[in-house]
């Protein structure tokens, strides 16, 4: 979900760029070189310098082409706010997100829990808007809606469904899939689960 | 070292305001209020609105009073490589700082070579210049220099001398030490020491 966020944003933006896959199991020189530190994607190259984590990528892009439909607000608070929960969707539903597909029983029970709470807060934080971003799609739209990619893995593995427990929330996920800054952006639903299912089993979380 | 980033902040930028502690032991209820979602120390409350996690209310108070001593450079680049250092301190030198004190044994002894391959690291991106910021003290020395106040307890504890590991960072914490922005916001690290040592008694982990 990481390196979607920086396709939505650039398209977005509507830049044009190179893509370079990296295989993870086995990185790439080229990878360790660009990101040393995390060794990990997204890396976006730009003038010959790489930068590094997904959502300071994001502001970078922000930052750069600031003319282009604008993804950040420009009164300061709503600024902080953007980046309040942009972190907090980094650390929360990361987190319980990747509980889910990583473990299994209690554990996987209370990570669920964790996921349906802090998908709640966020759906409290959009409230009516369309978007997170108000009126238009911004930084806070870019980086939550690249996990939709997932969501069909942590249901199918927590036999939940998200849009009993947040159906606003899934309205946006629809709003936003409309745009094809993001839907030619995100990953597969379908491909991702069958290959968090693969893991599960290869790594006997499944029994 | 969160609270202290916000206090060295707003010396920098010469922003008088009142400061309230909170007992952590025994959050109130307008922490609470404030901040409902991580039941954190710092928030800022301007224009009678909260504003949360230590290095986002940093970058609101750069945006808010830009036109006094920046804090982050201009360039988009150079802004999103202190963005990068100042998530490397909060994930790497939080993370490998806090289980120093809060571990023992073999446990102890991997936190403290954490600890001292990120201050590495850090010092390699320092170079030789004065500041993180370059000539001027900026956002990222505002990210790392309240963990000086720590530095003391990280040393006492796992028995090694920063200073000998990292003399160029040691040169840095003494000239960021002159400013008196930094050296009236830091806690004193003598009582920092002896507080964690009080910790690690009561709940058995010097045993």
């Amino acid at each position: 979900m990481f390196g979607m966020r920086v396709r939505v944003a650039l398209a977005e933006k509507g830049i044009e760029y190179e893509r370079r896959e990296d295989n993870l199991a086995n990185k790439s020189q080229f990878l360790l070189e660009m990101n040393p530190i995390h060794k990990k994607v997204p890396v976006l190259i730009h003038n010959k310098k790489p930068i590094c984590e997904s959502l300071i990528i994001v502001q970078y892009i922000e930052e750069v082409w600031k003319d282009k439909s604008p993804l950040l607000p420009s009164d300061p608070y709503q600024r902080a706010q953007a980046r309040f929960w942009g972190d907090f969707i980094d650390k929360k539903v990361y987190e319980s997100g990747t509980k889910i597909w990583t473990t299994k029983g209690e554990e996987l029970e209370k990570a669920k829990k964790d996921f349906i709470e802090s998908l709640k807060l966020l759906e409290g934080e959009l409230g009516d808007e369309p978007y997170f971003g108000g009126e238009e799609f911004g930084y806070l739209d870019v980086a939550l809606i690249t996990f939709y990619s997932w969501f069909h893995a942590y249901e199918t593995i927590g036999d939940f469904s998200i849009e009993q427990h947040c159906p606003k929330l899934m309205e946006w996920v629809k709003r936003c899939m409309e745009r094809e800054s993001v839907s030619k952006s995100l990953g597969d639903p379908h491909k991702i689960c069958d290959f968090v299912l693969m893991l599960r089993k290869k790594y006997g979380i499944d029994q």
